[in-house]
């Protein structure tokens, strides 16, 4: 074979605030590769299946990836030609460091998990089998302690982990309370089977949670002035989760917001429970996570709401819409 | 007998701020009592043993007392008479809603605890054997999950609870480091066994603490703008217990401190715990406070700074220096 195109999305820059489109992120088509005869040094050449589009990306942009290479990001792809005696050609192999293009060359030490085949759809490896859903399975377990008839409220309901946490929850008899920031979405959170679903840039969250009872259990992926609320509404002896903070991922310390509902972890006897998931997986392990999970993903009680391009190109405005919210379900980009 | 003396004090108003002796607290020497034949109508006359005098009683001036009433806290007495079958003549009682006065009758439904004789001074019994210790022994045992050679960080060392806390996590092993406010007090954590003893008004505490390799545990009684500072300063998978909040006890809550240090709680796996005794008391048990308290205070394996006064006027002025921690030492009245 002859050399091929090899679209690529190329990251430039690290901007102030939401990446722009062609930017600090460039489709390039003008790249080629030679699928025979691209040098493998001992590692694997992937076709791409599929790649995930996720918020926490933006942070990779500050601190990790370097000027005029591909954009990395969580991805499946399948083994075309292989130096690797672990990886066999027609096997599918997923990494957290995918680059967003249509060929992949791993070198020789690259960390690659090879995918048992479930007959689940690829995708779903970017987020309920994914590091989302990993986040909210074990976080969950680990730190929730919920009991049968408690309220619990999730503050991102149409998210991978939130959608996750939502739909466990409401399966272990608990009242589910959930916002997000469209109303599609809330049709999304009304079809998990959530008892409260709510928009919050039309309804005012503390009075819905008033109104509610209060909650029992907070499960925040928001951080700043969202966790300030719920802190506000919890009930005595409620537990606060806090899995994630995008509110201040894009700021500078002194731009944190200030909490002033710390009062209330006394006066309500709460407990505030901060995790990364790969630190609770080393202490608390998977709970199960890979013999329970892709069955309940198969028999549909897990559902994931995905917004599905054919384009690699597409990719850098799903970002955008990701981080500002105007996405419509999590951002994938599915190749053939 | 005649009528004699009764000094007492007596709360006539809520002050804005630090309240003013002999304005808002006034030292009344011009009432007597009978003890001959004060009517009891079913309840006891007690001779005052001893009064406590606790940063917390500000609290209740803004919530519960009514002007021109004594002011109440807890306190010792020996009953001299009594309509009671519960409380004999001769017998020791305790009550948080002691008068502060040189006799005291209760009424027939009071709820007054019997001190058992354990040849302890009747003072430890509003502090070590108190609710300061109680909130100290309880908490501990409930929330800080301490593992031998960790680090705590406890900010009120000097005070009743933090004295317990520092004895109780250097006898397990605990590496503690304690600040105060007073070099006095500074040099009574380091008569405890503080392994780091600092004056918090001398040295910057993000530097000490930093300087010392971080925190696993944070003890808090404070709240504010210290709680955001020792929350920066946190280990991997640290605890930070908050048993009380004296920053922001007085202020509206607009002016409660911002927080800026939440963040800290994800990225650092951070678990937060806040309780009121009662409460704990009721969903943990006591951790066999009675059976084992007593006896380390006898052995002095418990000590607690005391500051003394016969004359109950100087409560008045000991509760001012303990709000503004002029105080060295908690502030008791013992009378004869």
């Amino acid at each position: 074979m002859s050399p091929v195109p090899n679209p690529t999305i190329v990251f430039t820059s690290n901007p102030q605030g939401v990446p722009v489109p062609g930017e600090h992120l460039v489709y390039r088509n003008d790249i080629t590769i030679d699928p025979d005869h691209v040098p493998l040094n001992g590692g694997i050449l992937t076709k791409t299946i599929s790649l995930g589009v996720d918020p926490y990306l933006r942070n990779r942009m500050y601190y990790e990836y370097k000027p005029n290479t591909p954009f990395l990001g969580h991805g499946v792809g399948v083994v075309i030609r292989s130096e690797n005696a672990n990886y066999q050609v027609g096997q599918h192999i997923h990494t957290p460091d995918y680059p967003f293009a249509h060929y992949a060359v791993f070198g020789a030490d690259a960390n690659l998990r090879v995918l048992k085949e479930e007959g689940l759809p690829w995708t779903t490896y970017l987020g309920v089998l994914g590091l989302a859903g990993q986040t909210a399975w074990v976080g969950y377990r680990a730190f929730a302690h919920a009991k049968k008839g408690e309220t619990i409220y999730v503050s991102t309901g149409a998210g991978v982990v939130g959608s996750v946490i939502c739909q466990v929850a409401k399966a272990e008899g608990l009242r589910v309370i959930s916002s997000a920031g469209s109303d599609s979405k809330v049709e999304f959170l009304k079809e998990l089977g959530v008892d409260v679903a709510f928009n919050y840039k039309k309804q005012d969250i503390a009075t819905v949670l008033k109104e509610n009872g209060g909650v029992d259990i907070y499960w925040d992926n928001v951080g700043g002035k969202a966790l300030e609320t719920a802190m506000g509404c919890m009930n005595k002896w409620g537990r606060v989760i806090i899995c994630g903070f995008i509110s201040e991922y894009n700021l500078s310390p002194s731009e944190y917001h200030g909490n002033q509902s710390m009062l209330q972890v006394l006066v309500k006897n709460l407990t505030i429970s901060g995790y990364v998931v790969f630190d609770a997986l080393d202490k608390f392990g998977d709970f199960n996570f890979w013999s329970e999970v892709p069955t309940l993903v198969k028999e549909g009680k897990l559902k994931v709401k995905e917004q599905v391009s054919n384009n690699l190109e597409d990719s850098m405005q799903m970002l955008v819409d990701s981080l500002v919210g105007t996405n419509d379900g999590k951002g994938v980009i599915a190749l053939k």
